[in-house]
């Protein structure tokens, strides 16, 4: 992996946000040229200081990944795109699926145009939903799982993942989809709380205060260290044969949600409390969903190496080195 | 089904298209007050003069689905919505994805929003497709096939069916989808020649001009005649026990698309040749396709009662009986 990033250019959208700070990271200590592309919307809790100290060795354009414009003027230059940005909260997608579609399918459908007629032989990985799924009807969830989506982010995040798909089979396009499911680490939104339940839970937990688990809190989850997902996001990159597939990211171990706050308390002092469901969530509720990842661990030998308490201690660690306007 | 209309408020939305105007003239004879909305957008089709001679008897709107000002203001004083405006050629969709992106997902959203806020009480029929299965894994092809759409309109229009399912079910909105296959008969679009096989043989067979078979036209279809849908189409309204559900039309025949224009020979005199498959639509090309419509047969009655044959024969005859501006 190192060698093959090295002298590449690569975008990576959404790029100072969690997953796509912590790429863009990644990708600069191994020596690739990256170019971050982010709009910085506040609601989506996107922050510069995410990419220090690396910052001063990126190219960073404050765009929005609805400019198709601004967009066919970077990506002619790039042999590698990361397409992370998105707007991620089930709820919103509820309150305004317009600006659900404009994000998660339109931007898509503009990215992969601008590659077509701008950069056809660019390789773009998707990062993708296990939303997609909805309610599980087996667990674990493999991608011959029939799609329901339960929220308009879902169905948005559906159609773009077909894009990509569409666009590799139509127009020989090289692009690969990742199916992301419960992502924690360092540099993930807890500000804004709108992008579910982990975020809201490590907030509360760093600040000392009671966290509420809807139900009886026995919904079980999987969840991926942050390191694990570059590390799928790269493999995605970098290895041809992937190419045209959508792969399901997952853990071995799942968690309840209860278990998962309960690990937090190792870390620090805080209550926890069960409350009714309300119901514009219990609407848009899976239940227990985990990720079969066969299918992509056989393709890419990826291997999630970083289980919940290391990876837990190590985003609190994190976020208590933190200054106050960033860790709260 | 004749009692049910009566008197009900009925919104039709591309009512001066192919099936939306002779589903709104069936409406209008069965005693329903028509609200035909239709942009008249010049490439789709649509024509006012598909409404005569009960052009009269219903009230128009000359407006795009698009706009969600004007639909915000017609859609609380109906107690029905069929939604049949839409971007229906696959090769436009990927020609200009983001167009088809407008009309096929984000009109459909717009609508819903409107029924949610301003009538959550009507019932809509969408107008879905079989483009959503792609290529057909086995034939017939019922709704659990897996979804593979091989087009950027069979992906939006896909996004779009499930907004409906999903409104169904979080906000208990009352809604149903019929995907249709291939629909033919009288007022169908001859003209722009921009929707699929059928218009372009029979536009071809009516001026005596040679047909033009892609590979060897042995593609089977199936076909279902225009007053079949629109029996479909009132069922879907009037039977509440449908509601959120999903369900295929189809024919109990299927005929290739060789079969298909030699049976248009009855009717007319022309040569048929045999082509290369042109590189853009072998591309999207789904190979044979048969819908299993069991489902709605068994939820709803309905049995398609015109065969290819005498659907031909009535069709012919209609386009022969109009003035040339319009057979042509």
């Amino acid at each position: 992996m190192s060698r093959f990033y090295r002298d590449k250019r690569v975008l990576v959208t959404g790029g100072a946000g969690f997953i796509g700070s912590n790429l863009a990271i990644r990708l600069t200590k191994l020596g690739a040229s990256v170019h971050v592309v982010d709009s910085l919307a506040p609601r989506f809790g996107a922050s510069l200081t995410n990419l220090d100290p690396y910052r001063d060795e990126m190219q960073i354009s404050l765009e929005d990944v609805r400019d198709q414009d601004a967009l066919g003027k970077i990506v002619p230059g790039v042999d590698l795109i990361f397409s992370l940005a998105g707007q991620v909260s089930h709820l919103d997608s509820m309150q305004d699926p317009h600006g659900d579609l404009e994000i998660n399918c339109e931007s898509q459908l503009s990215l992969l145009e601008c590659c077509r007629h701008g950069n056809p032989q660019s390789t773009i990985v998707f990062a993708s939903t296990r939303q997609l799924y909805g309610r599980p009807q087996y667990v674990p969830v493999d991608e011959d799982h029939p799609l329901h989506p339960v929220d308009v982010n879902g169905i948005n995040k559906l159609a773009a993942e077909m894009y990509y798909t569409l666009y590799q089979e139509v127009y020989g396009m090289q692009t690969v989809s990742l199916r992301l499911t419960n992502t924690y680490g360092p540099r993930m939104d807890l500000k804004t709380g709108r992008k579910g339940f982990v975020g809201v839970f490590l907030d509360r937990a760093l600040k000392g205060q009671e966290i509420e688990l809807f139900g009886d809190g026995s919904q079980r989850r999987d969840f991926n260290y942050i390191d694990d997902v570059c590390d799928a996001l790269l493999l995605a990159g970098e290895t041809p044969s992937l190419q045209g597939g959508v792969f399901n990211l997952g853990a071995r171990e799942t968690y309840s949600l209860r278990e998962f706050a309960e690990m937090l308390r190792q870390f620090s002092v805080f209550e926890i409390r069960c409350v009714p469901f309300p119901p514009d969530r219990k609407a848009i509720d899976i239940g227990d969903y985990a990720g079969n990842f066969d299918r992509f661990a056989a393709a890419s030998g990826w291997n999630p190496q970083v289980g919940l308490e290391e990876g837990l201690r190590r985003t609190v660690e994190y976020f208590r080195q933190q200054p106050d306007d960033r860790s709260q």
